[in-house]
């Protein structure tokens, strides 16, 4: 998505760690009319699938995925965090390893809002090792829900999280795929 | 709003201490055509003010505010919950006690994200006894920035955070308050 690009060259901040802040418009501050932009071109990629629900993860994720949703007219789920592991046997639990953070964290959905009848899309910000992914993967597995798709905002593309999840068969889309990530320099991949 | 009444007739969830679950529309599964529809009767009731920026505070806040301010067509700066009290040079931080979860958080946002020039409209999901707002309000003041309006989702009127805002002159508008909140009855205050 050229316009995404643009804005992550443009407002995009380059840290340590290959970190890429994009607090102007995604993260912290909240550009909408933007933010729907991005829905519309999931909706482009996605339409066809039969999508009955948008399943993503607090808190970034929520955002980009109630536009999309808007667009979808299907409903979103967001699996929540928790700090103690909750067994409750309403939920699907799981846990996810964040290595921005270095913590392993929990987290869960309520068996209400997602089951076999639904056809998820999972969509979320970042993709990078793809641990919070493997976490909704996970979730939904639960379910029994059927996965037909993932739709990234920005993936990390030198990392290893998209190689994967495509080489398992996951229709996986990212809207914008970093490659090469320095202060002075991001080289995106090009994409059809 | 007597749609937002309705769903919370037929969907909410009483639980002892007072608490209105609505989960299945607004706080965990997300309902996007009427979140649409709660922001534009944000942009009816604000639409004057001459807004500038939506202020709300992580995780609830986000889906509503994101859709008023697509509405509105000004950006979106939502309070992140701190762990540790930052006292970075570049945030404005302060403190919210959360009597839901017994507990005092730290809340902050970038300076660059708030400033004297902007006029802002302050949205959140619930307004009980009103700390939430309350931080939200604080970090405007370090800003400098002028609140022109605070937008609630539901307030439970029978806590006093509505009634304190409002005597101190803040234009607080709820889309639903409960007067009474019982397992088998919930009673709505009318309102023009």
């Amino acid at each position: 998505m050229d316009k995404l690009e643009k804005m992550i060259l443009e407002y995009g901040e380059v840290r340590e760690g290959n970190i890429l802040k994009v607090d102007s418009f995604l993260n912290h501050q909240l550009n909408p009319v933007f933010l729907y932009q991005m829905g519309e071109e999931f909706y482009r990629l996605f339409k066809d699938k039969e999508i009955t629900k948008i399943l993503t993860i607090e808190v970034s994720g929520i955002a980009i995925a109630v536009m999309a949703a808007l667009i979808f007219k299907v409903p979103v789920v967001f699996a929540k965090k928790t700090e103690s592991l909750n067994l409750d046997k309403d939920i699907y639990a799981g846990k996810v390893f964040s290595y921005t953070k270095n913590k392993e964290y929990n987290i869960m959905i309520s068996k209400k809002y997602l089951d076999n009848n639904d056809k998820v899309l999972i969509i979320d910000d970042f993709l990078a090792e793809g641990n919070a992914i493997r976490g909704l993967i996970d979730l939904t597995k639960q379910s029994k829900s059927q996965i037909m798709g993932i739709g990234i905002a920005i993936e990390k593309g030198f990392q290893k999280g998209g190689k994967i999840l495509r080489s398992e068969g996951y229709d996986l889309k990212s809207l914008a795929i970093v490659d090469e990530l320095k202060a002075d320099h991001i080289k995106f991949r090009i994409q059809q």
